[in-house]
């Protein structure tokens, strides 16, 4: 089958044996999309080498473990733990210190023609939501994971930094939890589409001085070092910043801000499938508007450089 | 009257008016304590000019707004509130905007023969508490005000970084919540004083692997930036480092680790005076242990140089 990997070097498409497994599910990749944390493996992050891509939708094609998932159309949880541990047995394996993550740590991802992952992080997906808006159920699950970390009342003030995919993410979905959330990037447009799901959009190098200091949570998804500078000057003392971007780095910061104003900074990185399906289920986030493009994944290593040229937005591959 | 002032470039012994306010308390100083911050300002930290010292005992000589106090033996808070903001009407004036700070910002401080201070800031010494004790009421309330931000259960694994004054606080109070606290520094006698009331000590150079990524809750009280460094290592996934030494400098961190593990750090500077006098009265914590000295406010600038040096303990001025 064809697969899209990284040798730690180079990206290449290749033709690899079509995986198989005596337990966990065999699926068929129906669509996968690019995702930034591609582009960071692509440039070292993580120390990854295999076939990329963590966001899919595929059909069951093989199951042993959940025969009744066999013919489904699912996503995947891409944590996939070792079922033993104390955090396995309580049914999240995202911290499972012997997980692979799909595409990520350990095992092979999405942008292929098959992948395997264990049928328990299966989830099918309801008939109304389309298979593009299904590939969204992974970076989805991230933004509204924010959530489960961090109180979000209609009246908190919410800033995201980063009109990227997954600061439009997570400012669509933290709309649903308040009233009151901005959006600060560099591109009219791309803040455009949160605004449309209103969000209000507030460009960089328009930020009002007013807002120093102003908000309870500032989301920081925009990427890069000088994102987490204007986090640490938006928020309000004794408010939230919540680190979603990963990236190959070792940024500087004014540490003793955050100890004067005792600032709170919460790591977020995965959240529950669960719950993404249920918002696009509902049709309470639009992520139309999010894609750039499909193409075949035959082109997938020209895709993934498309994909990490300025104002690009996601772009889906089709086996 | 005498005072140790700073001019943002020197630190002398001046004499300077008696300080006179209408409406804020006027304390005769009895001790006051040189504090790590004191030597961070004269560094450069936080911009400060003006009488330096925040942690004293006094006798109140008068008190126009509580009279009550005159006569009494006090320490007091050292963030002082416009009063009117929505903060300070709700009683706590720690991140009033418009705040003042003893000795620290925009006030006028406590090595010197008298200070200022609103009369809601003062707080009552018991009898059986003695002026060196009750000098340690400022750092012990930054030190078990931890216990207000982050949840300490009796079986919650906690490592506090740093065998200083304020790591040994630190360590000494989370012990009263918690029965599994390490303290980790580079002293033996240092940590010593902390094994004495229950904490396990390790020296950093035998830290055992073992304790990668194992701690609940881990305090980073060493006041250097490779302190962060090792607190990011200890702290398990989902963890929480709490953030108590601020210094000029911006550190840089691994701001990776802080998303994929979803760890929160938590800032933490002063906490609630009226705890921390409370486990002073009850016996709770020996402070005994952490004065090196106690001299004339007259030596004060060698005193703050001494304090300065490698392995200095607690040292205390008199007026």
């Amino acid at each position: 089958m064809k697969a899209l990997r990284f040798d730690g070097l180079t990206l290449t498409l290749d033709d690899v044996a079509r995986p198989h497994s005596e337990s966990e599910a065999l699926v068929r990749v129906v669509k996968s999309g690019i995702c930034n944390t591609d582009l960071e493996i692509v440039r070292g992050y993580a120390g990854f080498t295999g076939t990329l891509g963590h966001e899919f939708v595929g059909v069951v094609e093989r199951s042993p473990e959940a025969p009744e998932l066999v013919g489904r159309r699912v996503v995947g949880e891409i944590n996939a733990g070792c079922g033993d541990c104390v955090l396995c047995k309580a049914g999240d394996a995202r911290h499972c210190p012997q997980r692979t993550v799909l595409g990520i740590v350990g095992r092979d991802g999405a942008h292929a023609e098959y992948l395997l992952l264990p049928g328990r992080n299966l989830i099918e997906v309801p008939d109304n939501v389309t298979d593009a808006e299904a590939v969204f159920a992974e970076p989805l699950a991230a933004a509204f994971g924010i959530t489960e970390q961090v109180e979000i009342l209609p009246e908190t003030s919410v800033a995201v930094i980063g009109d990227g995919k997954l600061g439009l993410l997570c400012a669509m979905s933290l709309r649903l939890k308040s009233h009151n959330v901005s959006i600060i990037g560099k591109h009219q447009t791309k803040i455009g589409i949160s605004v449309n799901a209103g969000v209000e959009g507030i460009l960089l190098n328009e930020l009002p001085a007013a807002f120093s200091r102003h908000f309870d949570v500032v989301v920081e998804a925009s990427g890069s070092e000088s994102g987490f500078e204007t986090a640490i000057d938006l928020v309000r003392p004794r408010g939230k910043i919540i680190l979603k971007s990963t990236f190959h780095g070792r940024p500087t910061w004014a540490s003793a801000r955050v100890v004067v104003d005792e600032i709170t900074i919460v790591g977020s990185r995965c959240g529950r499938f669960g719950p993404a399906v249920n918002l696009l289920a509902k049709r309470a986030i639009n992520v139309e508007n999010l894609i750039d493009d499909e193409v075949p994944l035959a082109r997938g290593v020209a895709a993934i450089e498309r994909s990490g040229r300025k104002g690009a937005m996601k772009i889906l591959l089709r086996p």
